[in-house]
């Protein structure tokens, strides 16, 4: 506990200890799962080795949101206080997100990732700086499409390792069999309708962003690994059901101060250039509204923008003004608070420790408030 | 029975009936298991199942020759015939097979595979001929990258819903983790040595393209599929080790044979272009003996080809022409004939029953003088 108490924010608060505590336990399983695996990778080649390397500088980082709703959610059930199960399956969640992440930067050319080069602009600008032959941009995302596909192996590979509690045909491995074809499946809707939603009638895009959000994002990040927690120390349907009831909300909330933050987010906090999201032709929730709400110019405006990759600071603040004035920004503020207040309405009456509730407090409030 | 009795071919021996009654069992398993997936997508939206219907049309076809050897495997070392676990491992590593080459498809740019439009490309294609937004080109690798992931979560799901024979901890379980991260690291290595490759002595690329070989094909294709196969029935260490000592050499021919079929092959036979491994930039062992034995000329004219997306017919004919003068076709295909020997001599001297060594027999050899 001598680690944990040395972070002085949290040494006068249980939860907190707790959860410090936790974190360094995720982290020290996160060193000794993948350093099992480098041997594994020295087997094949040394010069193998950097694709695992790519995994494990982006697995360090990250808020570990997922493996603490996860580890709360078992906690919540009766799990014991940093039990192993809830230590490997929130590095299981942990994991996945990132390979989510290499994949995602891709698709989406994000060029930097929790403030870093992302993967595949990693692997490009090794191929630069080494003068190698043909093409680095092709490169790049080729070994990060590889580099990607292993974390997802390996995601698993640790979720498995949990034991019984997460083998075939136990709750927790349905949930998470589920989440990765939802997330995958709300990935796809959210790549299509970049491309196919310019055609949409607005309020039809309004509905179509929420189903894209509550998949792609919402149920993965929130509602699911809290589940899987709780699933894993046998939580009964009835907790269960107060779980989802809690997250799903709170998760759609996470989402859209995630879209709110895609445009309005201040790059020195949130680790990535102003406006990605409009640079990345995102249809979020956010712009479904100021199409729906926009005058005619607004729309016109937005919908030339969208989407093109050499939008500048002048045109991405220019579109941050049309997106204000259309309503929309306000809108989607009152939807998140609206979601927020039904999350922690339904965690006041969730039957589960004082400790627990506390905790998911913290986290339910970061996730809604936060500005990276 | 009846449906493989009407295979006439195979209407007089033992081992293609059976094989032919287990092709049936894992079309169907494949079926079974793609349509439960659906009901998942459709949840998501009905919009998200073209997703799954790449995954399906590609894993449809093939030739099941890695569920064909997991299967003789599985029957080797005593499983009973057409056991369901034999048949849901099998329908495993043909659906990581099919989540390999998604992304193989992407990374090498391979427009065609198995005669039709590769995954990316179809996805491309659809954008074109719906006339959507944006760029065809990325929407297709977009959507493929998600297919791929998708079937890779999948293969992971149905091997584990093969139940207690594949759980945690078991030699099944190890050996599919293994098999992973070895084809994940393999081709991480066959796209570095296209980068680097053009670098190095070519002596030392006969060495790094076998290593290469090894991982990326021969292991994953040929030796991992008898091995868990064999693993799942409870195959002692002794029966393992003589899987293996078969299986990695017939590997390395099959994969050998890959390498002349992609330079040499004839495209109606293969469903892939001419040539298409040359345009990859492929440092194969052929091209490794090429250019460590051909003349300076020869490795000028090699060096400068390779890797050029716009290599013509007539280029690739005349590469060819180096390419066999060099000596190299003949070096690779006394290296196929040699380790197909090994292989053959070790099946001879395996304690499997009559009716297994007899359907390694037809499948080694047809995995080593295939024309596609």
């Amino acid at each position: 506990m001598s680690q944990a108490q040395a972070t002085t924010a949290s040494s006068g608060d249980p939860v907190a200890r707790e959860q410090d505590a936790y974190r360094e336990q995720l982290a020290s399983d996160l060193e000794d799962f993948l350093g099992r695996q480098r041997e594994v990778l020295l087997d094949v080649s040394e010069e193998s080795v950097p694709l695992l390397g790519a995994v494990h500088a982006l697995s360090k980082g990250g808020k570990r949101m997922r493996a603490l709703l996860n580890y709360w959610g078992w906690r919540g059930a009766g799990g014991e206080a940093l039990g192993a199960p809830a230590v490997r399956s929130g590095l299981a969640l942990e994991l996945f997100q990132s390979a989510a992440l290499i994949h995602d930067d891709i698709i989406d050319r994000s060029d930097t990732r929790r403030g870093a080069p992302s993967v595949h602009r990693h692997f490009a600008n090794r191929h630069t700086d080494e003068s190698w032959h043909l093409d680095s941009d092709h490169f790049g995302s080729s070994a990060a499409i590889l580099a990607g596909d292993l974390c997802l192996a390996l995601s698993e590979e640790a979720f498995t390792s949990v034991g019984d509690r997460a083998g075939y045909a136990t709750r927790a491995r349905a949930m998470f069999n589920r989440m990765r074809t939802e997330v995958m499946a709300g990935q796809y809707l959210d790549i299509l309708e970049e491309v196919v939603g310019p055609g949409h009638e607005p309020e039809r895009a309004v509905l179509r962003a929420r189903n894209i959000l509550r998949y792609k994002s919402a149920k993965y990040s929130i509602e699911h690994p809290l589940a899987i927690g709780g699933a894993l120390a046998g939580a009964d349907d009835e907790l269960l059901a107060s779980y989802s009831a809690f997250s799903l909300p709170l998760g759609e909330a996470f989402q859209l101060r995630d879209d709110v933050l895609g445009v309005f987010g201040d790059p020195g906090v949130t680790g990535k250039p102003a406006g990605d999201d409009l640079r990345e032709g995102k249809r979020t929730v956010l712009i479904a509204y100021a199409l729906s709400g926009g005058s005619d110019a607004a729309r016109r405006e937005i919908t030339a923008g969208l989407g093109r990759p050499d939008l500048d600071d002048d045109a991405v603040e220019s579109l941050r003004g049309v997106i204000e004035e259309s309503g929309a920004l306000a809108t989607t503020e009152a939807l998140i608070a609206e979601h927020t207040e039904q999350a922690f309405s339904t965690l006041a009456e969730m039957a589960v420790d004082a400790q627990t509730r506390s905790a998911l407090e913290s986290l339910a409030h970061a996730a809604v408030t936060r500005t990276a």
